[in-house]
C-alpha cells in the first residue's frame, strides 16, 4: 500500500490550545506523524510517496472561496498587526452563534478569526495553512491512486481534517482531507463514494459538507457527543437531508465502549455502505478510540487495529486511509499501522 | 431621579479574559459601578434604593428556562469537576456555529458553556449569576418605577446586559437587564416600549430578543460592525422582520466619530423612537463612546455626556436608564452622571 506524506505537515506546531476551559500544550503535534512514518517504514508497508502540490481548485469543490482565502493570509494578517504576534499562535477570541450573521465578512481579522472557527483549542500558527494544504495533497494523490485501480493507499495528512466544515476550522483541522479526497474521486468518475469516520470524535464537517447531497455516503462511529466533542453535531437523529436524506449514519458510543461493541458498529456501518452501493471508501482514520489516548474515552486496544482493518477489508472496495486523530502519541504508529496491516493482509 | 443599585454586583468580579486572541485582565471590573455611586453621591442626584430580588418569571420573559438554569448552576458545576476551579473563571472552549446544533442540550458541562455563549471574553465567577440577578433586579425596580408615573430612574446593573441574548452570555453580559425592563413595561401595560442604545458597541443581544416583534422599538448608535465587537451583528440593513419589520434601526459609525455626527445619528435615533410613538424609553446607557475608552474608538468628551442626556430628555418619554460598559474606569462615574444630570436639567 502507498502512503502519501508530505514533510509541510510538521510546519504546523501548535504551541496552545483552550482544551475545556484553560489553555494547555497542543495535544496535536508533528511527532504524531513522525511515529507513523517510523512504524511505516519499519514494517515496509509500501513505498512513501511525496505528492504533487494540491490545486486550489480541488479544495475549493468543498469549502468556500472565502474561507481559504482567509485561511491563506491569517498568518500575515496576524503579524501585521503586531511583530510579537510572530511568537505566538492565532486562537479567535468570538464566535457568531445563533441569532449573529454569517453572511457579513467582517474587516477586523479577529473577527474574521471567529467567523471562520468553532473552538479556541485549534491555533493558527505560521506554517497551518502550508501544512494543511500539503496535507489536501496526500489526500488528493491517494483518490487518484485508489480511482487508478489500486486496492488501497493512504494519506498521512497532518493536520487532520474531519472536523472542517465548508467555512470554518476547529477541532486541530483546517482542510477536510476525507471530504477533499471523496470529491476528487467524485470528480474523478465514481458515482457513488462513501466515507467511514472511526475517528473517536464525530467528523461534524464532512457530515456538513455532504449532508444534502446523495452521492457521498456519511457514516461515522464515534463517542456521543453528549458527553464527549464536538458536543454539537453526531447524533443519531441526523439522517441528511434532501437528496442526502438516508445518507447520513452516525453511531454514536457511550464513553468507555470497548472493542466488542464498537466492532458491532462498525458492521453496522460497513452494511450500511454496501447497501448504499459504493463504488469507493474513504475511511477518516484516527486512532484516539486506543484505550489510553488523553483526550478520548473507549477501550480499542493495540492488537484490536488488525481487526478494524480486516473487517474494512472484508467491503471489498478500492479504499483510501485519511490520517486523522490519535493523540497518546507514542502508540499513534503501532496503532495506525496495524489497521493498515490488517486490511492489506485481509485483501490479500 | 432614582438609582437603584444592588451591592452584589461586586460578586462578579472577572480575572481573564481572551481578547484579540489573548488572555488579559479583565477590562469589565467592580470598580466601574463604585465611581458611579461616589459620582452620584457627590452630585446628589437622587436617592440611592436597594431594589427587592428579581423574579426569575421577569428574567424568563426574555430568557430561554434551560439557558437560565445553567447560568444558576454553572459555577456547582464548575467546581464539582475539579475543586481547584474554585480558583480560577470559567471560559467557554467551543461553539455551535453554522451547521452545528443548539436544540441540543449536551451532558457535558464545556459544551454547555459553549452553547450558552458566544465569545472567550466574559469569564464565568463564583457570583456571577447572584450579581447579573441583582442587576436585573434594578432594571425591573426602574421600570416599575417609571411606570409609576416618575420622570426616570436610573438602573446601576453590573454586569451590562445588552449583548445577552435569549440563550447565551457574551460581551461582558449575562442577563439582559434593558429587554428585561423593556419587557417588564410592556407587561405592566405599556403598548409601545423603545430601547435606545448608545453603548459603543451594538447591543446585539437586545435586538435579537426583540427582532420578530412590533411592540419594542430598538435603535442603537455604536462603532460600524466590520471593525468593532460584536462583528456579526449590527449592520444598517437589519430592520426588523415579521411584525417588527421596520422596528429596528441600526445606526452603526465608523471608528474615530466623534461628538458632532455622534449627535445627528442620535437625533436620527429620537426621530425614530417618536415616530414610533413609544410611551416609555430603556437607554441602555454605555460611556465607553468615551475618546479615552482602552476598548473603543469613538471621541465623546466628558462635557458632550451632559448634551446626551439633554438630547433624550427632548424626547419627553418616562425614561429608565440601564448602566452597560464604559472602561475608562475613574471617567466612568463623572461621564454617566454627566448624562442623568444633562437629563434631569433639561426635563426640569
Amino acid at each position: 500500500m502507498r502512503t502519501y506524506f508530505n514533510a509541510d505537515h510538521a510546519l504546523h506546531r501548535g504551541r496552545h490550545e483552550m482544551f475545556r476551559g484553560e489553555m494547555v500544550p497542543c495535544f496535536e503535534v508533528p511527532d504524531r506523524v513522525d511515529f507513523v512514518r517510523a512504524e511505516l517504514e519499519r514494517r515496509a508497508i509500501g513505498p512513501l510517496e511525496v505528492p504533487p502540490p494540491a490545486p486550489l481548485e480541488a479544495l475549493m469543490r468543498v469549502h468556500s472561496a472565502r474561507y481559504l482565502d482567509f485561511l491563506a493570509g491569517a498568518w500575515d494578517e496576524w503579524v501585521a498587526l503586531d511583530p510579537a504576534n510572530a511568537q505566538r499562535d492565532a486562537i479567535p477570541s468570538y464566535w457568531p452563534i445563533r441569532t449573529f450573521r454569517s453572511d457579513v465578512t467582517p474587516e477586523s481579522f479577529h473577527a474574521r478569526m471567529g467567523l471562520f472557527s468553532f473552538d479556541a483549542g485549534t491555533p493558527l500558527t505560521a506554517g497551518s495553512w502550508a501544512a494543511a494544504r500539503g496535507g489536501a495533497a496526500c489526500a488528493i494523490a491517494g483518490a487518484k491512486c485508489i480511482a487508478s485501480g489500486e486496492h488501497a493507499a493512504f494519506a498521512l495528512s497532518r493536520p487532520p481534517g474531519h472536523h472542517a466544515g465548508v467555512d470554518f476550522f476547529g477541532g486541530y483541522c483546517f482542510v477536510n482531507n476525507a471530504a477533499v479526497a471523496a470529491q476528487a474521486l467524485i470528480d474523478g468518475g465514481a458515482k457513488r463514494v462513501a466515507v467511514l469516520d472511526v475517528d473517536y470524535h464525530h467528523g461534524n464537517g464532512t457530515q456538513a459538507i455532504f449532508y444534502g447531497r446523495g452521492d457521498v455516503f456519511f457514516a461515522s462511529i464515534h463517542g456521543d457527543p453528549r458527553t464527549e466533542y464536538p458536543y454539537y453535531l453526531g447524533y443519531a437523529d441526523e439522517r441528511g437531508e434532501g437528496e442526502g436524506l438516508g445518507m447520513n449514519l452516525n453511531l454514536p458510543l457511550a464513553r468507555g465502549t470497548g472493542f466488542v461493541p464498537w466492532r458491532g458498529a462498525l458492521a453496522h456501518a460497513l452494511i450500511g455502505i454496501a447497501q448504499f452501493g459504493a463504488e469507493a471508501l474513504v475511511v477518516s482514520l484516527g486512532v484516539d478510540t486506543f484505550e489510553q489516548d488523553p483526550i478520548s474515552g473507549f477501550r480499542l486496544q493495540t492488537d484490536d487495529y488488525r481487526h478494524v482493518g480486516a473487517d474494512i477489508a472484508a467491503a471489498g472496495l478500492p479504499t483510501l486511509f485519511v490520517f486523522e486523530g490519535g493523540y497518546a502519541v507514542a502508540e499513534v504508529g503501532v496503532n495506525t499501522v496495524n489497521v493498515l496491516e490488517g486490511f492489506a493482509q485481509a485483501r490479500g
